[in-house]
């Protein structure tokens, strides 16, 4: 049983960002966990993380405040789901921390990590409620907005 | 960070039931995670159970179908997020399984068993988004419902 993937990505539902990067998974993983890293690659530059909550258990806490350009701020709040240290760590804000239903979900994220070479093949996929969901994240720029996060992240990984 | 706890019930947003009961918890266990062991228990009599599906994992199917006693059919449809045998079992249909983001969230339920003697201290709470749904979770009868279901697991814990 645990061996069968519970599901493969649905191209209607979800979006996926695929990449081999060029520093490894324990990197990877430490840039995703402490908000110290957090606040300084996961808003697409000119945007800011003005504050970043990390509670790293499932059931615990994520909750990042994004600030744009002009200053107006978006909370998002979520809940840890799985936390496999260096391969997997998956979050929804479906749910409140405690696991309590939330009154606007919009997504879960997978993200995982595979060593390749001294890199990663990094993976991050976005499951959606609803078709409505999946565009409303692609017309946001979900493709170019992770993209230059995640170069971010890269970059940052370099420097620890 | 991890011995903290996460949540403590709120009496305004979560349903509890808890009861000591006579018999281990291997055996509340077993009654919870295979289907033909819930067809005997979870409904109250004289309902029934219709079908029910478990994959048994984070993120892995709990789906039910409960047939009222005029034939009307309910099905429920979720995903386990914890599954930690003989001491806790948490799932919610907040998630479809493999963690989509569902359209008509109502709880979360965490149930918890711990060894009393030779019983075992069961508690079953349920989770909900806000004040409407621990009420209206209150008016179908969850305390009657549930304490029932939990007589039936008991006596067929004891057949086992």
């Amino acid at each position: 049983m645990t061996s069968s993937r519970l599901w493969e990505p649905d191209p209607k539902l979800d979006l996926v960002l695929e990449r081999v990067i060029d520093v490894p998974p324990d990197l990877v993983w430490a840039a995703w966990t402490k908000p110290e890293h957090i606040s300084k690659w996961f808003t697409p530059a000119p945007w800011t993380v003005a504050d970043c909550e990390i509670d790293l258990r499932p059931g615990g806490i994520f909750r990042t405040i994004m600030r744009s350009p002009e200053g107006k701020e978006f909370p998002n709040l979520g809940c840890y789901l799985e936390v496999v240290p260096n391969e997997r760590l998956v979050w929804t804000d479906a749910l409140l921390p405690g696991y309590r239903p939330s009154t606007n979900p919009f997504f879960t994220a997978v993200i995982t990590m595979e060593p390749r070479g001294q890199g990663t093949r990094y993976v991050a996929t976005a499951i959606h409620r609803d078709e409505a969901g999946r565009k409303q994240h692609e017309e946001m720029g979900f493709h170019q907005g992770w993209g230059t996060a995640l170069d971010q992240l890269v970059a940052l990984a370099k420097t620890m």
